[in-house]
């Protein structure tokens, strides 16, 4: 398993590591992240549900093949306790080529705190269609 | 806020409660087992997202009136500490007309400790096309 070069002490900082690991496609950086745990669950958008060390560090690998994903996440919403961070986000997904403007991607991204620093133990994403909603009115839309 | 007639003492008793409530098209039981918590999220397969009480209510809502949804959370793989489990599930739809062969429905359920019992913090379905995968080659598919 890779070893983390800075123990994570809040959700924030994993969530940000994990981010930034998939930008520069570092799967070893991106698989230190995650909670030591058979049971860890990952969702990328559309696709199959991932469950494990073995199997979600293949679907990087898969997807690095490209080159790193920059993804800006943003509009979170966050409930927590002691030991969990449950954080909703909304992906901004920047490409270099063109921007589909027509979906937007949705994760919850689930952090446990461990004796090793926060963790992730869930990534689920998944492809909503329309524009992202502008942020204030993400509460009031059903209204 | 709707009031339970039994406070649930476990995540699994929230999440039988849950998807019973939904097939009775129950809007009061499925909203009192969410947390008091202004932050509480809900992804519909294919929708946006959902923050609050009464946003949620008013999808649920809109669901219901046409009907119940029979709905068995099968494959269930858990993650858990002492204040927190995070399920995540297959949600075989049981449809009265026809049943949808291409696509398979994933859910993550997050259930948090609360003085009133275990209760959703977030539920966040998506679509899969394809079949669901046979539960033991779930974890090895990529392999």
């Amino acid at each position: 398993m890779p070893t983390l070069s800075k123990i994570p002490e809040t959700p924030e900082e994993t969530e940000a590591a994990f981010y930034e690991a998939i930008s520069r496609a570092d799967v070893d950086a991106v698989m230190s992240l995650w909670a030591e745990d058979d049971d860890i669950v990952c969702i990328h958008p559309g696709a199959p549900r991932l469950v494990g060390h073995s199997s979600i560090r293949a679907a990087w690998e898969s997807i690095f093949e490209k080159g790193g994903v920059h993804i800006r996440p943003v509009q979170l919403h966050v409930t927590q306790n002691m030991m969990t961070s449950v954080h909703n986000i909304i992906e901004e997904v920047h490409r270099t080529v063109s921007r589909q403007q027509d979906i937007h991607i949705l994760a919850t991204n689930v952090y446990m705190k461990t004796p090793r620093g926060w963790r992730i133990v869930t990534h689920h994403a998944s492809v909503v269609p329309g524009e992202a909603p502008a942020d204030a009115s993400v509460s009031t839309l059903l209204h």
